[in-house]
């Protein structure tokens, strides 16, 4: 890890895929059960700032607060809980150089910020992707079996007028292993039968998971999934991307983009389908601010085969303020280091070098999702 | 990178897995198509030059063509163009330092040079290695179910007498979840009735896939299996090799080497297989170009747990002179950098380090497929 | 790799896992057999030396005995023959810098030294680890299908009280896709039935070996799974460590640790299970001497999200004595290298190094399994 390059610590970055920020102070508890994908601590283990994160946090959010570097994790939160929650969302997220966040509202919304509220304490422009489950469940409660599939196109329609994307979760409901072919009007009303006969709840259905899908390719948005590294809801063996292979090779002729996020540690696999498919793009957001120095390591091995082209940055934030810093700093320091490398092999020139990076930190996003220049 | 040890950059190299090169001269598009597994070029994404494989391209190849290093690619497209298909691609494969070629002929054979013309352009030897498939969908028209096996095994084994190997495709077909058992004649007879019913056109049976190697086997040649990375075709989370195991269980008795091609991004799994069963052999062939300058991290992965005597040179290079110089530059950059780290670390001696390339660039080819000295 | 850092150099280390070791001598070729996890050698390749871990023996060991760094093979295994197997295994096993070792005496006892033998040779502490399927196959032989639970439970019983932990060879048996379940009574005695009608030698049934584990948890005593790589006797594809979730899933209130061993190649997806579960600890042992220098970059990528609390040592050394002290020397090398490269980018304090080197090498093994200190 060196100093980074001019030109990638001034890159304009468009984080496709994060989430609202928690607004009240957090206890200690609390930080460590949101710094990582862990749902708590337990005493088997020690504390989760022993972590190639929580040693981030440390060095690159206590300065930011006004804090030597590698701050103990008390005098961090004592300092974080003086300053209050709202001062130090402004500071972290204004400290990132972002210009567009695109948040995924659809998780427990009751507790973050609006996406109103997030651009304002940002400071710079915030744009809506739809969780299609969540306007699947909204939906439901509404409908019948026969009407499900009517009623979810119209509100996804309407959904989508102010949507900059869709994004899917059926990996963490059913896995990834979707079939190739759009379900028919048949079977999605008898699968919407067995969901309503089962209460109407909580979607875990792969015929639904793939009808929301289709609808939201219909309706020309792209559309992300849920990749690999997630909580310890997933199964992360039914989480692999090359699980949606037929559902990418059936989709590839529509030019609609679709997005894998995360990926870790599939990333591999998620970069040679971003080089065989046109409509596929990938990050390693989330990965990216949890492997702490390690974050370059994983970030080159995603740009070994997938073009430049294809790949796009986001933190997958969600919650503290510091994970967003965290996620682009790390980022940052990952695009330099990789063409840094590069620069030194010989093996790309700068003006090469600058237009990877801008490709991959903010271009490739404006282009996909339509993003105004501003 | 750094410069190549000079024993590395002299190393003799046996290219045991390549396709043969186009003749005529190429458009952008075409060029595009053919530099890495994507079928083409797409609006939603960008140019396929914006990749490590075209940059690599840009610094490596555009010197041989007498331009300089990262020459920008319509540049590069337009000296090509320039210089004749034939002259390229007599400076490319002359510039590799490979003493043996092993082409597999069998895709799209119209297109591209013959074994005979291939060698006479790079001016050494060539060798045939013939895929299996190709043989069966050849004989399948001439024969009947119940004389399928015989017809297979016939012309197989006159095929035989002037190849070097034999390679299966079944990865692109059936996936390699193949059984270990040999089938049996009636099983190889109702298989193939089945093909015939269905038109006796593209193979894709499990039973004929398997009944195929272990004909292969009979014969004694080497046996290549595509496995992992390759074209959109490919369903890759069926490609792992260590779905092979069964297979490779019931076979490594035999004393006939079997070859496991490419394996990104599963060579850590091939490299098991190298250690733990004598038969097995491993390389990284096609990612080593598209990786472009991070060909030499692959590399170091594959040599972890991978006997030196186990692991092999290839580029699966197919059509583009380019990707014969590339894979093979990369190929001794990634090596050169290997023993270099080794050294620097004291964990090898210089005779070492020099048994270790010879093994890998051409002993292990030359003993495996009996290639002779020259 | 560099000089090791003065604290990591001097690190007391818990090694979690390992076997008893040979005591008589050993010719060339069984020394070969030994020293990977492929069975012999075989002409179609060459020496196992030929190999990062033959070149570390070289390397690392031959100082030991009184060789240049380096030494040819034939050189080496002529002194460690004049030394004597009793002064070799002295001189490696002292040379660890090993506190404890957890010795697993379940695979091949008649040939091994036993604990007590091993703690006099090694001149220190040795604790028993019990194979659960062993003590399953000592007491099915004396026992009825209806019977076995109970004599299984109370057998198991009487050997906790001496041990510091169990051991489950289920991914080479069944491989790690057990249910989350624990099997009823009236599974068990089924099970137990079939296997009894069966002979009653080697267990390989999901349902018993999952009550194994069960019971295991219920004496409260740490339960480790062999994960990942081993001989040609595993399924390697079954023994990804993402196929326990559901058991994972299903412990995890219990407050018992479980312990993944080796992991290699699916090291990144135990990490992963390491942070998002409680009880889930993990090593890269195995891997960490076979891959030689290469052995810190894997555990490095073992680093990236796994929590410093949930990551343990081990050598999984088996057999040959040199194996304890490349896998010790290796791991020491690795830790240092990581701490270096964290401290160089300013990513840790030096007190966080020492910290982590800590937690790693010793105290999350001590806290676990109860071991006093001394």
């Amino acid at each position: 890890m060196t100093d980074l390059l001019p030109f990638v610590a001034d890159l304009p970055l468009v984080d496709h895929h994060c989430h609202g920020i928690v607004t009240k102070d957090v206890a200690r508890a609390d930080f460590e059960a949101m710094l990582t994908e862990a749902d708590t601590t337990s005493p088997l283990g020690t504390s989760l700032f022993d972590s190639l994160i929580g040693l981030a946090v440390r060095e690159r959010c206590a300065p930011v607060l006004d804090l030597p570097k590698h701050a103990p994790a008390d005098v961090y939160l004592e300092r974080r809980a003086e300053l209050g929650a709202a001062e130090v969302a402004r500071r972290f997220l204004r400290a990132t150089g972002t210009t567009d966040f695109l948040l995924d509202g659809g998780f427990r919304p009751d507790s973050l910020t609006t996406t109103g509220e997030f651009a304002e304490l940002a400071g710079t422009r915030a744009h809506d992707v739809v969780r299609l489950e969540q306007v699947a469940e909204d939906v439901i409660r509404g409908t019948t079996a026969s009407g499900f599939a009517a009623a979810f196109t119209d509100e996804l329609g309407k959904r989508a007028a102010t949507a900059a994307g869709f994004k899917s979760i059926a990996a963490y409901r059913v896995g990834l292993e979707l079939a190739g072919e759009r379900p028919s009007r048949a079977e999605v009303e008898a699968a919407a039968g067995r969901w309503l006969a089962g209460g109407g709840t909580r979607l875990a259905d792969e015929v639904l998971h793939r009808f929301l899908v289709f609808t939201g390719l219909d309706l020309g948005l792209p559309v992300q999934f849920h990749v690999g590294y997630g909580d310890s809801d997933v199964d992360l063996h039914r989480c692999d991307p090359l699980r949606l292979t037929a559902l990418l090779r059936a989709t590839r002729d529509r030019g609609v983009p679709i997005l894998l996020l995360h990926n870790y540690p599939f990333h591999r696999n998620a970069a040679y389908l971003a080089q065989v498919f046109e409509h596929v793009f990938v990050d390693v957001g989330l990965a990216t601010h949890n492997a702490g120095f390690r974050a370059p390591a994983i970030l080159a091995e995603l740009l070994e085969i997938a073009p430049f082209g294809k790949v796009l940055f986001s933190t997958d934030a969600f919650g503290l303020a510091e994970l967003y810093h965290l996620g682009t700093g790390l980022f940052r320091q990952g695009l330099s280091d990789f063409v840094r490398a590069g620069l030194a092999a010989g093996a790309m020139s700068e003006v090469d070098a600058v237009r990877l990076c801008a490709l991959v930190g903010h271009e490739n996003a404006k282009r996909i999702y339509r993003l105004e220049n501003g």
